[in-house]
């Protein structure tokens, strides 16, 4: 293999891989990038055995060829090369060394066979359609907060996306739960969605795909099987294992009856918790909101340190009720919203309240409340 | 006590203060601020009983007195009220609680007497003198990174500040070491600062007098003893202890028969050494330098990643010579030259090499290399 490529374009398909190669690894290989050139591009693969990410840069191909050469030394040599800069890529030594070559500089990286480098078997894809870059987004943004990171409820560990089709307007919806809060958003079912089966996509690979979105403005591809999914942006192709467990039946710990509703300006709202959560314990974060017509105040209070005790205005007309919320899980849900104005639906102190946008019912979000 | 006060004045007085309040504390008092009302001005004392710092603030005093409360709490209440806004701060019920009200938020904070609260004894400051703000800043951030974090050489825990007076030009001296590199740096001797002793200041101090540099443009008031110095700024006041040591003969580490002398680019130089450190060891960060006439090559290896190798064209016309440094050492010193030119002087393998600006000697470095 042998190449020159322009640094800018090998530094941004780099940066999309690398880090899906873990710091620390057992299996040597498993820290390397595979890099194969040929019809102009160079084409690089990056995986952890579970998630693999293939992007692809334009570059002068001299011989073709493939190897693997360690990801984070690599990215952190083009990364600290000058802005502008010509680098050759040179491996047709065939001695187990990739020689990177730019300017006065020459660094030999250590390679190892590209037959070592684990394939991700593809499988068949059997169900695909297309999403839009912030349809996707907001799935990801609104819910991955709330993804358990108990590892022995691995159940958990990810994002539930999953298709409602047979409903009047049928929608995608991800949802995600630690057991103390639930996060459900959805958008309009995209179409060829509606066979698809409900999958639970892992934490690490929500957070390589959302790094990936922001750079794109075009539609992106997904195709996705039982147990795996797959998408496609415009270059980069994403491929990860799904957990292979089930999620729970989360519709039933979204309570139905709620009669309390409350609606505030949700920034103020916000901004009243974070305050009085500076005098919370820092073990429990309580919060306490209690709730007579036209006023909610917000007290919390610590043995060490004393008390707060904020008041709000609000339009509700209900019965008077205490109820009791970790103030880090209210603000998490705050951060969410959209709109300006919050909504809670509660029934008492001690059953799930349903947090929403004032004037948007696409997010939901459900929060146990705590003893205070 | 009772006052009122705006948020920002207040912010501006506790973000310069509360930093010296340790997260952790045995002693109760420590965590908490000293708030003291009378004359327009609300002051506040924080302390770690080795570092005080007091400042003031205009504040409309209702009822003169003073109280102490908990710094971290009470600077981050203040912190997220919203700007503009005005507080009231009342300790005037005598129960042993500042209640803090702004608009519709109340904080009830536990207080603790002020008699509790430690207080430095001043002593006799004999030597004074005046540093401008820019002078003050060029001692310590070209001399900081160097200090020892070495709690068994204690004394090299700090800034040695000293007079050199019996010279043609008399100086202001800082130097700071951690036995594998050494920064000297050095300002006309201030008026007043000619029979001053050595003194040895320790880490935190520096860091939180240098937070306080940036919000001044005045002179600052200089006054020390031989266990004390305090900086006096517009509003806020620095005092702190010394650390009660010997600092070496330093002097003695510096060669003065080096005679190959050798000078880059500041900018090529460094970028170099970074890159080739992509691959030198973690342990070891060691890159190796070897002068011929002309050129200047810099080689890094590892035996897990590969090797690295920068050229540079210099005007060295010395003996070839091939020496090793650590290059997180080498970039800490390069990242203080302000020229763009950077002179080393050598003398072999083995022995301390010093580093300067080409220009300019009012900063030394000295380096000591590794074997490679």
């Amino acid at each position: 293999m042998k190449l020159t490529i322009e640094r800018t374009a090998l530094l941004k398909s780099l940066g999309h891989v690398q880090s899906v190669v873990e710091r620390r690894n057992t299996i040597p290989i498993l820290s390397n990038v595979k890099l194969e050139a040929r019809d102009g591009q160079l084409k690089l693969d990056a995986t952890d055995m579970d998630l693999l990410i293939v992007d692809s840069a334009p570059a002068q191909v001299v011989e073709a060829g493939a190897t693997t050469a360690p990801a984070h030394t690599l990215y952190d040599i083009v990364r600290k090369l000058p802005d502008g800069a010509q680098l050759e890529l040179d491996a047709s030594a065939d001695n187990g060394q990739l020689v990177l070559r730019s300017g006065r500089s020459r660094f030999t990286l250590s390679c190892l066979p590209i037959d070592e480098f684990p394939v991700m078997s593809g499988g068949e894809m059997a169900h695909r359609f297309q999403l839009n870059p912030g349809d996707l987004r907001g799935l990801i943004d609104r819910t991955r907060f709330a993804i358990s990171t108990e590892e022995t409820r691995y159940y958990l560990n990810g994002i539930y996306l999953h298709a409602l089709s047979d409903q009047s307007a049928p929608v995608l919806r991800a949802v995600a739960t630690d057991g103390h809060r639930l996060a459900s958003v959805e958008v309009p079912l995209p179409t060829g969605a509606d066979t698809m089966p409900g999958v639970i996509v892992p934490r690490k690979t929500v957070g390589e795909l959302r790094k990936l979105i922001d750079e794109t403005g075009d539609m992106i591809d997904v195709s996705l099987s039982d147990s795996k999914i797959q998408f496609a942006f415009d270059g980069a192709v994403l491929t990860s294992k799904l957990i292979d467990g089930q999620f729970p039946d989360y519709e039933r710990v979204i309570p139905a009856g709620n009669d309390k509703e409350l609606e505030v300006d949700c920034k103020l709202f916000a901004d009243a918790v974070d305050r009085v959560s500076a005098i919370s314990t820092e073990k429990s974060r309580a919060v306490k909101l209690s709730l007579t017509p036209g006023t909610l105040i917000l007290e919390a209070s610590s043995p060490d340190c004393g008390s707060a005790r904020e008041e709000l205005e609000t339009a509700y007309q209900g019965e008077i009720i205490e109820i009791g919320f970790n103030s880090a899980y209210l603000l998490d849900i705050a951060r969410q919203i959209e709109s300006s104005g919050l909504r809670m639906s509660m029934a008492d102190a001690a059953s799930p309240t349903i947090l929403r946008e004032a004037d948007n019912d696409s997010a939901l979000y459900v929060l146990m409340p705590m003893r205070v």
